[in-house]
């Protein structure tokens, strides 16, 4: 476990580096080797979906600016709109505190969800009921 | 495995509801029982956190107002704040398309981050290397 690399970055000041492979190989992945990754639409801030990576998927994704994420369900690398078209182009990667989850900032085209909507957020809690929700992000 | 609920309300038109007992049983927890949460500030967009909920944390957040995770390190229901005063109001719970990740909307009571920055994804990559950033919310 790396908890103590991340934790002794806590106290360090704005500015100061480390080198990326170092951080890749320090992250707390699960037992799988993936972390929980947030992609979000990094102009109006909307959470699109959070899914997951693996080291080699983190890699990946800034070699070539593309989102790549890991599917559970289908057990192999997923370049985001491979298939839809429904890129997402990486705008900014950051890693919280922990190295234990990722923001992914991205420029999404088209829909995020696999439903068509733009969010896969669509599924809001109102009281002892949930609704689902119009589309939650304006075309831009 | 609760994927076919969900998928059946992939087609459902906005305004459909259903019982937020039955969504949160069939949420898709993982082997130990918890769900991702991922902590948004409700009004300025900013992605605070992301921790881990299981069904009795989601139904305690729901009753009091007050986000409360479970904590993998400590092994026990964590409400955010309840030591450090830096509480998350609930503002609205959304669920994912696959039931299987919460989006909290919150209004943040000072820094989400145990470091005292306002969010926990202060690390940011910049090619080959990453960066501590300064405090990335402004003080509201």
């Amino acid at each position: 476990m790396s908890k103590i690399f991340f934790r002794n970055l806590e106290k360090e000041q704005a500015g100061y580096t480390h080198a990326l492979d170092k951080v890749i190989a320090e992250l707390n992945y699960d037992e799988n080797g993936l972390i929980p990754a947030i992609a979000q639409q990094f102009d109006t801030g909307e959470v699109l979906m959070q899914a997951w990576m693996n080291a080699e998927s983190i890699s990946r994704t800034l070699a070539s600016g593309s989102v790549c994420y890991w599917s559970r369900s289908r057990n192999k690398f997923w370049t985001k709109g491979r298939e839809s078209g429904h890129t997402q182009e990486l705008k900014e990667l950051r890693v919280d505190c922990d190295g234990d989850s990722l923001l992914v900032l991205v420029d999404q085209s088209g829909p995020a969800c696999h439903t068509n909507r733009g969010s896969c957020f669509y599924i809001k809690v109102e009281n002892d009921k949930v609704v689902i929700t119009p589309q939650t992000r304006p075309r831009l």
